[in-house]
């Protein structure tokens, strides 16, 4: 069996759920359905979630939340109407709300209940819509299809015995409708998964159920091996690997939020990413494993808004504790750092601009010269880096001087070289005005050149 | 004025000493002289400090040390005798023997008095020749001359204090001869510098002082670009930072002990390595600041004997303080380490392999296992670190292409690359079976080819 996520855009209107239903059915195989609530049609559109949330805020505010409400069922009536179901979702769409405010539980879990409406209506209105189409469809709520998670309120976590449960899906005759964004605790309260929870739902379910393949529908036709932005036409990645996916979904690919990969990942479950307005296409699938034929590198990503804090001390090399000490300072003050290239007797930390105010910097730089005594101390703004990423990468001879020419061809100085840890990717941090420049000339020297 | 410290080589026989008494009369500037104990003559030869060690083991032992005292006076009666001065500076030395052997000194005190008789001694021999040759020449102990140092046997460090008293030095009409390798204490206690701490009392008498110029001399005729027994006739370095020196010192050049530089380096005193045997050698010369003209590369230095210790976990990066509770581990293990080079979601950490029996591998890892669940944790040793040394040679755009397409073309792979912290060095790390062929390489490429 398959399981099929379809995201915000694929969902946002009727014309859109056609397709949905069109790909569904062009697949015995695509079993398990997961949704998405309504997103953007157009781009000043207003997803369904943040109307929610507007709704759960305009309750929270002053019990009047009448005037959200209505715009919720205005996106919902629409799509009713427009797929010539009948209206009685509404009403249910509505007592649902109402259910949820009148109820006895604690704010926070009324909050929570109230966001996840719009995918638990989407779900409803889906399945409702297929079975209008001659399929065995139903809505499935999470709770019944075994969705378990920890107790914690907008980052829940999904539990071990979830997956058990999730198992028994591959016996079921019908196409079931599954709900993304949240799950219950086993106490049946309901609790959400971090922002795009959806492909966190996907992702287990896939992960429970054993599914051959997870297709995530989205609304572009396959992961580019670099940013469109920045190469003009560049070429589509056929395939990857979950490490590959990772490194490049770091610096600047945003296909995915790293977390709602690692139930597939761990169940070594396939991902492929489609187009729900190009169903033909062929995507990105994402694996586990995969051989290596020809190019080893798979994609170029780059990001800027890293600053580097260098610190020198004369014999730091022998100073046990010395690195230690400084991420002991940098983890008291709340920051989390990146890498740490160093020299013998010096150490630069990279660090995301945004964590270091000018505050917290002086309060980190008075901390260390305090406790650590350096010769020199000083934060370097304005670095982006660029990581190269591909399996195997590195035992092909060249990469690096491939990687390096490409960058000297670009008269982009190079800040930082950072190699040795990862198996999949090479990094360099460059100043972030050289940084187009170098992904193109890295693109042109590994992309569009005859290689090994 | 100059410093000039003459190492165990240039003091080694009554030939050599002749070539020291040479050099001081050929410059009126050398006015403060530190010397080392005899060192070999021959390879098979041993050093008189070694004597003495025996001899303190010995009286240990048995309380019979009268061989090794022998020993020790055969050498510098070959000395005397050659050099035709009074063999009365025989009597002394016995009888500085003995009188810290019946002193009330702990035995800690007294190994340590007696390792330091070689100096002493020498430093003697050497001022009555220099009288004997008519020279305005004097010995002066360590106490006299100001250097008051820490209560730490085998292993003093300077204190403040010294600097005051060694700038009077500057006033003083005679050549002054001062002993290497050991101190007093505020109490009057002799204690001893590390090994090779010859070349720590000269760093200090230049500093203290604020000589224009620290000469060290030594048996080589300079320091070499890249190591002699790994390319054939390498250039000879004429300059070379303090930076520069400590980077190269870290990886297989061995020409001095880095901490014996702190002295001279916290004052900016210009430091010249000369050769006894060829005084009229440039040397080479150790800067605070020079100008980069041409090559910013001036050596090459490589050394085995590393390890890879490396950890992924799944979103690691996400876990703030991850890479401080790895270091923590080893810090608690007692095992220092060099370089972090990291991915997404991995860690290496470069150990130097002597570090890391294979019980305190084992202990280590299950500790990161059990503290901090990983995905992996494995180690690899066998590895070399290259690293490549210039000033400056960041700001040249194409350095680390030259390098890496040096790799290439000897076919060694890269296992790590680290630049970003250092501005001095660029440093790879490569299987050692591969590291000759790669420093040959890069040698040709920085030092054999048309550069910038």
């Amino acid at each position: 069996m398959k399981v099929a996520k379809f995201g915000g855009s694929s969902v946002a209107s009727a014309e859109q759920l056609k397709k949905v239903a069109n790909i569904i059915q062009g697949d015995k195989q695509r079993k398990a359905i997961v949704v998405s609530a309504p997103g953007k049609r157009f781009s000043e559109d207003i997803k369904v979630t943040d109307l929610l949330i507007d709704l759960g805020q305009a309750y929270q505010d002053s019990q009047n939340y009448q005037q959200e409400l209505d715009a919720v069922l205005t996106r919902f009536r629409s799509i009713v109407e427009q797929l010539k179901l009948s209206t009685d979702v509404l009403t249910e769409i509505e007592s649902d709300v109402k259910d949820i405010i009148q109820s006895d539980y604690t704010i926070e879990l009324k909050l929570e209940a109230i966001k996840a409406v719009g995918e638990d209506s989407l779900a409803k209105v889906l399945s409702l819509y297929l079975q209008s189409l001659g399929m065995n469809a139903t809505y499935l709520n999470p709770q019944e299809a075994g969705i378990i998670v920890s107790d914690q309120p907008g980052s829940a976590q999904i539990l071990e015995e979830s997956f058990d449960k999730l198992y028994q899906l591959r016996n079921r005759e019908e196409i079931v409708v599954i709900p993304g964004f949240f799950g219950y605790t086993k106490e049946g309260k309901l609790v959400t998964f971090s922002r795009g929870g959806s492909d966190i739902t996907g992702s287990i379910v896939a992960a429970g159920a054993q599914a051959e393949l997870y297709e995530n529908f989205t609304d572009v036709d396959s992961v580019y091996c670099v940013n469109p932005q920045i190469v003009d036409n560049p070429k589509e990645i056929t395939s990857l690997t979950y490490k590959e996916m990772r490194e490049l979904s770091y610096a600047g690919f945003s296909v995915f939020h790293a977390e709602a990969l690692i139930p597939a990942f761990k169940a070594k479950i396939p991902v492929c990413i489609k187009n729900t307005n190009n169903p033909d296409g062929l995507g990105t699938i994402i694996v586990s494993r995969k051989e290596v034929r020809g190019n080893p590198v798979v994609g170029i990503a780059s990001d800027a808004g890293f600053l580097s804090l260098y610190v020198s001390k004369y014999l730091m090399n022998r100073e046990i504790g010395f690195g230690r000490r400084l991420l002991n300072i940098l983890e008291d003050e709340g920051i989390s750092y990146e890498h740490t290239p160093s020299g013998i007797d010096d150490l630069s930390v990279i660090i995301r601009e945004s964590q270091l105010t000018p505050e917290k910097e002086e309060t980190i730089i008075n901390r260390i010269k305090n406790e650590l005594q350096p010769d020199a101390v000083y934060t370097e703004r304005g670095l982006a880096l660029i990581m190269i990423v591909g399996e195997e990468m590195h035992s092909y001879i060249g990469t690096a001087a491939r990687a390096t020419k490409a960058l000297e061809d670009a008269e982009v100085n190079i800040e930082m070289i950072n190699q040795g840890s990862s198996e999949v990717s090479l990094m360099f941090g460059v100043k972030a005005e050289g940084v187009n420049r170098a992904v193109q000339s890295l693109y042109r020297a590994f992309f569009e050149t005859e290689l090994w």
